[in-house]
């Protein structure tokens, strides 16, 4: 089931995707040699085993977990009650927790958006590691995890290290997937600019700022803890992050505070962009009032002429000269003329 | 008392729920073997007997306390004069008190609203814990007391283990009781944004997002001071906090941060709804106005068609012809379409 | 001397209480069993010898201090040249000053208001505190401190027991005094929002917000030092504050705490009800050029209609029918209703 | 040379005053028995031998220095490269460098301002301070240097005690040019809330709000790092505090503090008065609007009289009536004069 | 390539500068008696010969560097996976990153706008400092690096004393580029307040004010992170930075902490300006609908006069009175020069 962000941004969520309905489970482990070990789904009695080896790294990754999933995950790995509680409620905030050996690491990842006025979903991911293994639970496919398996099947030794190297993997993975979003809203937020700076289609352009404001917003609230998960990883003395590690999830920080500072920054631009549109509202509304000015007196002058041109007064000398008629349309027309240049040269309309 | 969340947010509170006038105390012990034992309001003198039992939880519950309770409160549990004064007084912020080996906590819980145009009235809860004993107080009927009560009773060994775990549960009962309301107000927002952009009912919208926003504000002023009440108790090295109840408690404080982030999502949320409303309305008044110039446009140019017809030159040629008339009144016609469709097509009505 | 809210927020003060001229002093003593020694204004000589005596608390209480006062202050008391200085100057911001044994503490209390556009007035007050002894400088009649003698002189044991539960019951006296205020401010609020909200006196209703939020400024600028105070009484290890009263500063903390969270609500209260009254405004003006534009509709069409019968074709035929004039009435009519009512109808005046 | 408040707010100057060229050195000492002593410009080679002498304090203070002063600052005081480079390139923010025992303080005193349209002008000053001396360094006629100069020589035995009761003298007397500018401040911010809720004014009112808004964020952006240097002074455990000058360098500290609040309150008023400008101005054009439908509807109907009575139809028996031009005047007076109390009495014009 | 700041803000840079392929390398030695060597771009083997002699400094600069250039940073100076995978990638946030004895800072530097409507362009460079050399990485010619290639040659010993030297007079080249961007900055937003206070051009203005903004908003993403750069070298214990240097990284942070109060002060500056365009919008607007309601009454008031005279009544004394048309004409004209009067003095048009 995917974070969404979308109109719903409930805290218990409502909306299931249909994926959830093919769990999977894959187990791969790193032998002593550096060598690779595939488990089937019928296999994976054999985790039990493959633990108690020595230097050995085990990776077992769910997809959208069924209760029997659960009860493994209780059974092999230990997991702590409040741990289950969260796999079973899911939408966790990023986190990490640690129980004991173990440390629990909830991150969500990009998803292609599954509805049209969305720019993205949320997948959520919650991530178990401890002495030999790393456990992966989620309820969606997940480009990042296609991605970290095939990594580890090409190079067991390099990404199976440790249970730290691995887990720096997958959440290397999660975080190179937001850079491609960013890039994305930041087009959004131009062509919005533009269109704002132009004048034109306001009413849709203030539904698309309220949109954009929103999935700034939603995704700030996941990427700011994911940072403080990255911190708290390097500051904690915790056993997964070695000297030789250390640099690398410094680098995963450093690579959320960039995208931060991206999400900042484009609230700033956003807000920018939102006292742009009142401005040229306003503008347009002064635009607006000139030319409704100009019309009038373009209109009410001739009208003027005309009219003291139907009093009915005896002597009018002016009435009975065959020019007359000629003379009035032609003092009107120089009139409606002479305020049309006259406005039009001010800028009027 | 509900700490009422209307217009009136004073800090004496003025407002009375009748149902104070039923006060009701209940008093449950776990004994030795994990077994339960219910004292009846009559047998409330063998709580001195029971206290000196070891290994003996005893908890007692007391809704809308009468003199004679703060008395039992005070001579029984050795209640600090501040922490009496607190529940004569009532109102206090959420906080913890230590007073030597007794922890007070104040703890705020969601009530049904007593009136139609809120979303919700707070309940206040005080919370005494010490060595064998949790003491709650409250004045008002409390669902999440009636929760805590049956789990008590059905599983007196866990849920009354120690205070800590006591406590825990009634805290966690309590911060269960915002995820609703949280999405209630999500809902509520949502329809807010749309009847913005709809552009319809502005004078109620303006309404609403005030009220809306007096509710978010006086519920993050409530929930911002109960995380900080989790967090002292997980941070302060208190006994009723020990290494199995801690995950517990950081579980505690996580759902509340999750409650406080949405709070802010839905603060910032609602101040761009503000916003739009502001540009909804200088779009509608743009509108207006090019309404008001097209009209006045499209009638004026046949008014001065006709009142140049209206002259009184004794030389207008087109005045003796037969067909004058129908000319004028299709020059006429054919001026007040044009203007109309030129105004249609460029969108000013 | 007041520390004014009013439109002069000078630093220095130009607006001095005719009260003033009224200088009193007061001292009272308890003595080592608890009983109540009062010194006229004559015996002031006799403080060194009680201050000599062992287990006696002295209480100096100066309105208005003279020359004479400031000299026996100096002398008697060893006050640092620059807590006189403060003395004579006044108007310092809420601050704990330690000078080795003694403790200046500097507090406003609330006042009724002297000028009739105003809610209140602020009234500082000195207090130095050390070993045996607690002085109290103020320039005003004092409410917190009638009280306080009020209770002193009923139970010297308890209220006069150290300088420490002295200082509190002085400080707790001036904090309760916030309250009501906070009350009051409360209710200006709530009619400010329902005058905006109706549409009413939108002139005044500025002057309103304007001064309402300066004076909710000057409150926080005043109390949130004195915060600061009582949380420097609390962490500082001070000999004033024992083990005993430690929960006693504590209360009196959280109680500024809980005033300082109203005025942040109340502050935010009032930049939503600004921001209503601006959308209110542009509601107005937006019903302002809606109703001009039904009155040029309405107004315009008949005015047509009339131009049209009043051309001069030789050859109308409706000029000449009988019923023609009672016939353009009835069309005027029946534009003008037209008109009238669809502008009804679709809500334009 | 000033760093100018002014429109110029360059991080490098460009503006000199021509006082520059009458550079002046003075140099006091106050030598063992308290006594004053006073060189001449032409005496400077003695300082070497006062600085030799024991508890002696050398004080320098050059105003416009010159090569030659540079020079001697660098050999008999032994001034770091980079405090040699401040004072030649001078904009420095305020600020403490230590420089083994040297502590070198950048401050700003206020000035008259220079131009018509500013308050104020601030005058950059370099303190140098070390083991029994003090090098001042200015580049203008100093008001602040004047005063601790004549308080001096009254009483060098004080003044002169120690480098830090002399560095305390000089910062004091700077700090206390602030307040009066402060007052003048408050009194230009009342006057503008004046003028804008009389409604007069408003494009030099604009102006007026600009030009002050940045006064204060120039005024902040010096006066808050003057802060942290009297922070720094008594925070850090230099030799130049000592336990005798620590209350006076507090005092200091909350003097600044005191000046910074009323900066930030003033701020905030600004902004609520930019605020009110605005609502000032949509009223206004409330009015306007109300006006104009007034007029519109007042002048239309008579001429929609005046066109039915302008009507050619044969059988119009009102025409006729001798009495139907003045009741046809009649009317529209009535209608007009009707039309005007109404709108009159609704508040409209 | 340069991180430009133009409309692209993206993570990814999609714009290179054609000057990437022209790539050099220069290579500077201070050798142990303060001698200058040179190697040319064939000679770069001998650099392994000059490090392993003791008490020499080697600096390396690279422009746009080359596969070759990354595999002798990698193979001769042990450059960590993670810093070559930077350079790779560059636009890498400023940081410091410690890999054991090596310290990786990147910065970056201003360069003249290559295009017409920004200010400025941000040139990335990479340094890599550790006992006896410096490696400098850019991908473009940087303005710095000339400058501080010219200061090493004339002066190799002091420029070249340490790796900790040569760092800070590089980084102090980088920050010294950025003052006279301020000062351009600065004069921009003066225009911008003029323009807006003369009410020209509100279209340009607007997104001149835009513009500005994104600058600034880069400009303060970039330089914040530069001063934690220069914050990390002083308060980390790092070789580089001994106490002879320490008081130069003290400046350097001085230096940008002074450009980020400046532009501080400018976003300060520019939001005013923002807020006064919009004043300035709405008081145009009620100039126009002045202007407006005084031309609609102007023109009203003669058209009903000659409505008046062109009824149709049979006994309307003036219509025969010889003088009858030229006293209307009059009387229209003192309606008309009465209204224009009195609006002009009403100052509404």
């Amino acid at each position: 089931m995917a974070y969404r962000v979308s109109k719903r941004t409930r805290v218990e969520p409502a909306y299931t995707r249909p994926m959830e309905r093919h769990p999977t489970r894959t187990c791969l482990a790193r032998l002593p040699g550096g060598e690779l070990r595939r488990l089937g789904a019928d296999d994976l009695t054999e985790i039990d085993g493959l633990r108690a080896q020595p230097d050995t790294l085990v990776w077992l990754d769910i997809a959208s977990p069924t209760a029997d999933d659960l009860a493994l995950l209780r059974d092999e790995f230990d997991l702590h009650p409040l741990a289950l509680e969260d796999l079973e409620k899911r939408r966790q905030r990023p986190k990490v927790d640690a129980y004991d050996e173990q440390q629990m690491i909830v991150s969500y990842e990009v998803l292609p958006a599954t509805e049209a006025d969305r720019e993205f979903d949320l997948g959520e991911l919650h991530l178990f590691a401890g002495p030999g293994y790393l456990v992966s639970v989620r309820w969606q496919e997940s480009p990042a995890m296609g991605d970290v398996t095939a990594r580890f099947q090409q190079r067991p030794d390099a990404v199976g290290r440790t249970p730290g190297a691995l887990l720096y993997t997958v959440l290397d993975a999660v975080v190179d997937g937001y850079f491609p979003l960013i890039d994305r809203l930041s087009d959004r937020i131009e062509d919005l600019e533009d269109r704002i700076l132009d004048g034109s289609q306001t009413r849709g352009t203030l539904r698309a700022i309220l949109d954009l404001k929103r999935e700034l917003l939603e995704l700030r609230r996941t990427l700011s803890p994911q940072r403080d998960v990255a911190n708290a990883l390097l500051r904690r003395d915790l056993p997964l992050v070695d000297d030789t590690s250390a640099p690398y999830f410094q680098d995963l920080y450093d690579h959320l505070v960039r995208v931060l500072d991206q999400l900042d920054l484009q609230r700033d631009l956003l807000a920018s962009a939102l006292d742009a549109n009142m401005s040229v509202t306003s503008n347009n509304l002064n635009a607006v009032m000139k030319r409704l000015t100009a019309f009038t007196v373009i209109l009410m002058v001739p009208t003027l002429i005309a009219g003291i041109y139907g009093m009915n007064f005896d002597f009018m000398p002016e009435l009975s000269s065959p020019l007359g008629y000629p003379f009035a349309l032609g003092v009107m027309a120089v009139a409606m003329i002479g305020a049309a240049v006259f406005f039009k040269r001010n800028d009027w309309f």
